[in-house]
């Protein structure tokens, strides 16, 4: 247990919890952990780095992590504050923050990558932009481990490699004594957009081929250093692990110039965003939102509940709707989240193109307490100070995530 | 002083703040305040009451009232119990949770109501549904003082008044012992999209009609009590007490049947989508959210900062962007937010719809900090765990909102 409040409400039945509350399915996120870690198994000598800002917390960090892969990556320096303790007990080696180094920042991310290296760890560094590489050179007293973003054309963060701007970073990385060049990484958060698992494909394929010519690049402009290939997103990350000879030929291209890792944060929980890549169904979505019915509104079929933007939030995605019902079909009619205000929401039955359809009649009464799976995981985990563990529909634990930044 | 937290950074200039952080210009809410309850004040016989969601803070709540006005009304049951000290010390009576009571917060709620009527306050409850009435009523203990929520056409919460369903409440209500039927409200959510003094005038009138007619409702449905009518939302408020013929006729129409009081919340602090209200303009927004510059991209014309969804929101308005970075301006060309993701938001120029537009040379480096105007000040100082308030430049305060439920 490694919640840091007392977890008093262990034992509750879910149906007694406080509203809007965070569900989490404990035997969905393990099956969902196990599976992935079990196909990252399956791919020989590949890595894993488990992303935390889903759910920002330690107990889930060990559901991802196994003695074999020991490597995260976090959104906040919270976060990578909130690590440190699994660094000390060996659940955790490898720290990435994944954001820029924001110079004000610095103070408190070279006092942790001191304290992990002490502690047999390692905190690397996202670099795309020469001034960062300036400002961690500045810090000489630490070691820095850096991975350079390349911008594989979704225009989050990164570099794309076919630019001076790119070769000009690797190089002054490598030429800085303090600096220690890792890997390169690539992201496709536009794979969430994929429909099937040959789009989710498609988008592996652009990561892999965004690393290898980073690499490539990276070769050219004189840097001969070992170097990692860091690709995924859930969706690529998911079709990574399946059997598949393209993916495994992709993956061969990349391992022949690099050692390669995946990365992947959002497949422990799961949700509609998820669901609507095709490569999951709701059967596997682990997290999701509490709340109480607390008016109905027979006139205009629909229904108030006590989750609004504060405790769902106003994350959309490909299947219409601010989150869906648990238990309802997520293609044909049904019962989803139609408008959303600070703290309520509005249930009202909608057709697969969101479109508000007649016919919904429902059985809720003020007071029924209903389930509803978010968009995006997480953005609502994120919302909610505490996270109940339930099994067998009562509440196993209480997970309290690093909050704020 | 009401923060729960030590304020350690109190003096601590803007810039040097951490980031993403929450600002409130103080002389700015300090003004917005005092013209509010200044333009109460010329209504003559008119009350007031202050929403409290949009900061959920105590030392916000003081600059919102006056000995005069002593009313608030508060979205989460977290809120009305951070609002009981306040009560205590005289500064609120009046507390309205502005939710349906879900019969599981009764059992809260009722502790609340006894413990404010103890310390010569009341807590006022929201009903728009008859099986409410019949949870309070089994709640025999308590004596229990209700608003009837009027749906004036915007659908979030509350009754139509010409429904059978808004009678037999009423009647419901009136014939219950432990029940007290105070008044009926009107919010007119969809004020929001006034673009002008007079679309905002319309949206009141609506509030104010719909107040009449309850009244009217209610008298023929054989309620006799004294009523009070509340209507507001920021662009009715802010229009309510501007001195026009219009206004004053139908206030004068609404205190012929009932009290009348005006509720308001986000007047306080604004935000983009109340400048786009035109009812006022940026130099009125007292909040913003301070980021820090992590990378910029030359070849896109994009500046990456550490504000995203959680730092920022993801809430929309008429404004094109998820924010504007604060001084540019809003009609023409500007910097504005044009992606988020989780913790990281992307500045792009672009024009009055929205559309990205060549020519946005900026001077910004990795380091500088910049300030953001959100679409909508309810929400993001809702993600915020601490909020700065600022004057001359430096840290005047630190307030610790009641988050959660």
């Amino acid at each position: 247990m490694d919640s840091t409040q007392a977890p008093t409400l262990v034992g509750t039945a879910v149906a007694d919890l406080p509203t809007p509350s965070l569900l989490i399915d404990l035997d969905v996120l393990e099956a969902n952990c196990a599976r992935m870690l079990k196909g990252i198994d399956s791919l020989g000598d590949v890595a894993f780095r488990a992303h935390v800002k889903t759910h920002k917390c330690a107990p889930i960090v060990r559901k991802q992590l196994s003695g074999r892969y020991r490597s995260v990556v976090a959104s906040t320096v919270a976060e990578v504050e909130g690590l440190v303790p699994l660094v000390r007990e060996g659940v955790v080696v490898d720290i990435l923050y994944s954001m820029p180094p924001g110079p004000s920042k610095l103070r408190r991310l070279a006092a942790l990558a001191d304290e992990l290296a002490a502690a047999g760890g390692v905190l690397r560094l996202m670099l795309d932009h020469a001034s960062q590489a300036d400002s961690l050179a500045a810090v000489g007293d630490t070691n820095w481990s850096v991975f350079l973003k390349v911008n594989i054309g979704d225009n989050r963060a990164g570099l794309p490699v076919d630019t001076d701007a790119f070769a000009e970073l690797g190089r002054r990385v490598a030429a800085t004594a303090n600096i220690q060049l890792y890997g390169v990484y690539a992201h496709a958060g536009s794979s969430y957009a994929a429909k099937t698992e040959a789009d989710a494909i498609g988008y592996l394929e652009r990561e892999i081929r965004g690393g290898i010519d980073a690499v490539d690049g990276l070769r050219v402009a004189g840097v001969h250093s070992p170097l990692l290939i860091s690709v995924g997103a859930t969706p690529t990350a998911q079709v990574s692990v399946r059997s598949s000879d393209r993916v495994r030929a992709l993956l061969d291209a990349a391992r022949a110039v690099a050692a390669v890792e995946v990365h992947a944060g959002n497949y422990g929980l799961l949700d509609l965003q998820q669901v609507a890549t095709g490569l999951v169904s709701t059967a596997d979505v682990a997290g999701s939102v509490l709340a109480e019915v607390v008016s109905t509104y027979d006139e205009r079929e629909e229904v108030l509940v006590d989750a609004g933007v504060l405790g769902l939030s106003r994350e959309a995605g490909p299947i219409p709707g601010l989150g869906t019902v648990v238990g309802q079909p997520v293609t044909g009619p049904r019962w989803a989240v139609v408008r959303v205000s600070q703290e309520h929401g509005i249930l009202g039955y909608v057709d697969e193109n969101g479109q508000r359809v007649a016919g919904g009649r429902h059985a809720w009464k003020v007071g029924d307490k209903v389930r509803i799976w978010p968009q995006h995981a997480c953005i609502t985990c994120a919302l909610h100070p505490r996270l109940f563990a339930v099994r067998g529909g009562a509440v196993a634990d209480v997970y309290v995530p690093w909050r704020g930044w």
